[in-house]
């Protein structure tokens, strides 16, 4: 079989990640695939940036349609990012029969839809294991692992950024923003770190898992989110002591049909095996109807974890090259997309109440949680040395989210409370 | 297309289970491949025995040729386990042009490539998921996920058996004999345990493991086997006072194309995800080159988990049928086994030895380590209030196997050293 030439849009960490594996690699990547697999064309911002790795000047360019108007090009690897533009180069490249490989999870989020319409139109493959999760292999797991099975849940920490500010922040008793700072200087949170620690990131990528392993069309409006930046290091600690570790989970579900994801910082329980997951790795849990419990974990971002997904993605494309079935192999989403409503949504919760420190108010509490049908799991109280208030920390058993909003709305208008510090879905 | 026909070979445990997921999944599983999924013969040992679930009288045969050499039959699900004979019937089938999909892991760790070389002859697919860690998509993880990667280990839990009894002797200071007793009586150890507890079971998987993750073909017989009898209570409860948990292991290496499987009892170190994979469950930590440390975790064994590896294999048959593609995407191993030598393979060690409690003991033990240039992590010596003799752990650093025989050796020469207790490699 001829090479299959490789056109590459953008060399940063994931493409810079990429070639390595594709030179290294090569006499693997022909015994897996049956054929010599070349990057022929690669674009770059700046072709006289100095870089970690030697390429051929020849093969760079600054011009995007050097790469997808390229008639020897069989496949193009998106590692650049970006959306409306990356989206018309991706739609281009595809109208020219060439199979896409991206890592992009904005793009897939929000026109996955309609990349993968083109696809199956123009008979192309786009495979993008490496959107979510980095290294982990998830998307394959849910597609193929799990194509027997009807997946009630799947409960994510895919965002390690937010993952790596949680673990310092518990382990080091620091505070949010002291931890953010040293993880900008790290390199491990940009410079603007908004998309990841708002939990949009995370939003993007429970998408893309939450469309794959329940067959309905989740777009990103869908998802309720809630990200880390008015997490505390108190929270932390009170949870720590109650036994549980704050997460940033994504929570996707899908009971009879009827859906609910979100991202939020979560209470998980310290026996479950999310609750150890540090620093920047990412795991991914899925419970299924058949299967039960399952998780799945490894790197979530960095240059060659990811790029090992994108490479085997590549491999994929080219072995359904060899067999003839390029764009056959999409299973394209076949349930109607219902949303949960608040009534639908169920989790325990943990609730920080910062109250007036007097005799009766934790009776009336807890008779506003009975008025609304939201039984109890445990409460604890203790007052609070420097001020007059007292602080009262209540964990619920499964509560429905329209009636813990009842319950709020009650607390914000009595006086005795003097504010809801805190409210956290509880997990495990 | 046409509804695509079914034989099962076995009705017991799994077999029940994709029964029921077959006919209970229907819809989705038409949605997953485009045409209907029959069961229409099933082979049983007692056509009149009583059943969970209803099954027409008529599919039902005890004749297993009746399903072989049955010409409407397209693919065959092996889940009655056996070797020789079940060879013979899987052979027979291929001739006939069946695919298979098997979850028979002493059948493919003993026969795998004659299998899979008939199978390439005859154009079928082979599959055999469920083989290794019930419900995991593992097999799938290593051939597709990391295709792109080179694996250099593979550590991992994969016999629940095992790992429920030496949970529970960790976690409740039980003996082994009573655990395993009450494990029978439970129904998760065999009356006769003797393939799970002296590791085969785990050997035969990691067989399977290592021959896909090291594209070399990996036999049984290349196997280091050690079982879980010989664990006492103490040495448990002296790894713990340490920091480790003793897991049964199969651990796969691949340095340079050099090779080493083994299955044994291991100190795991309480802080490595490995350690808290308690009770029945599975669970793979797979390392590449590129990927670095990732990790499976779900139910090893089961009815329904390990059926939805079964119907996921026979989801992915079908999908093939459609494209026209059986039999063409197995990957035969290419490279030349190479096993590594004593010298070769090097871990970290856990030593305790019952030794003279006088002075000068400890020095002249310490000295032997030094003369095989095995260099010690950390040394703990108590004597002991009952009798003459004192207790000394001893952890290495990495040594290598030739090395530590060496030592082993010279102290069963020593008066001194009245017995070497255990020996344990250590991981994490």
């Amino acid at each position: 079989m001829k090479p299959i030439k490789v056109g590459l849009l953008g060399l940063g960490t994931v493409g810079t990640g990429v070639v390595r594996i594709v030179e290294g690699h090569q006499e693997d990547l022909q015994r897996q695939t049956g054929s010599a697999i070349e990057i022929v064309k690669i674009l770059v911002q700046d072709k006289t940036k100095s870089r970690s790795i030697t390429v051929d000047p020849d093969k760079l360019t600054e011009n995007a349609w050097d790469v997808i108007n390229n008639s020897e090009i069989d496949v193009i690897v998106e590692v650049m990012g970006g959306i409306e533009t990356t989206k018309e180069h991706i739609l281009t490249a595809l109208n020219n029969g060439k199979h896409i490989v991206t890592a992009n999870k904005d793009l897939m989020a929000m026109h996955g839809p309609e990349i993968l319409a083109k696809a199956a139109e123009k008979g192309c493959d786009v495979l993008y294991e490496a959107s979510v999760a980095g290294g982990i292999p998830i998307i394959r797991a849910l597609v193929e692992g799990f194509s027997s099975d009807r997946i009630t849940k799947i409960m994510g920490i895919v965002n390690g950024t937010t993952n790596y500010i949680l673990t310092k922040m518990s382990q080091e008793g620091a505070a949010y923003a002291d931890v953010l700072k040293e993880a900008q200087q790290l390199g491990y949170a940009e410079a603007d770190p908004t998309s990841d620690v708002e939990g949009l990131d995370a939003a993007r990528k429970m998408t893309i898992l939450s469309t794959l392993g329940f067959h309905a069309n989740v777009a990103l409006g869908d998802v309720e989110v809630k990200g880390i930046s008015s997490v505390s290091k108190e929270d932390i600690q009170y949870g720590k002591k109650l036994g549980y570790e704050v997460k940033l989970l994504g929570i996707a579900e899908n009971h009879d049909g009827h859906i609910s994801v979100s991202v939020q910082p979560t209470m998980v329980k310290n026996t479950h095996p999310l609750a150890s997951v540090n620093g920047v790795f990412n795991a991914v849990y899925v419970y299924g109807e058949a299967v039960g419990e399952t998780m799945f974990y490894g790197p979530g971002a960095g240059e060659l974890p990811t790029a090992t997904s994108v490479v085997a993605d590549l491999v994929a494309v080219v072995r359904n090259l060899k067999l003839g079935v390029n764009g056959r192999t999409v299973l394209a989403p076949y349930k109607e997309k219902k949303l949960k409503t608040d009534e639908q949504i169920a989790s325990k919760n943990f609730i920080l109440l910062h109250v007036e420190d007097k005799a009766g108010v934790l009776a009336q509490i807890t008779q506003i949680f009975a008025q609304h049908e939201v039984s109890l799991e445990s409460v604890f109280q203790h007052p609070n040395a420097h001020n007059p208030k007292a602080e009262i920390i209540i964990i619920t058993h499964d509560a429905n989210q329209a009636s813990m909003k009842n319950v709020l709305k009650q607390f914000e208008s009595m006086d005795v409370i003097h504010s809801i510090k805190s409210l956290y879905r509880v997990e495990g």
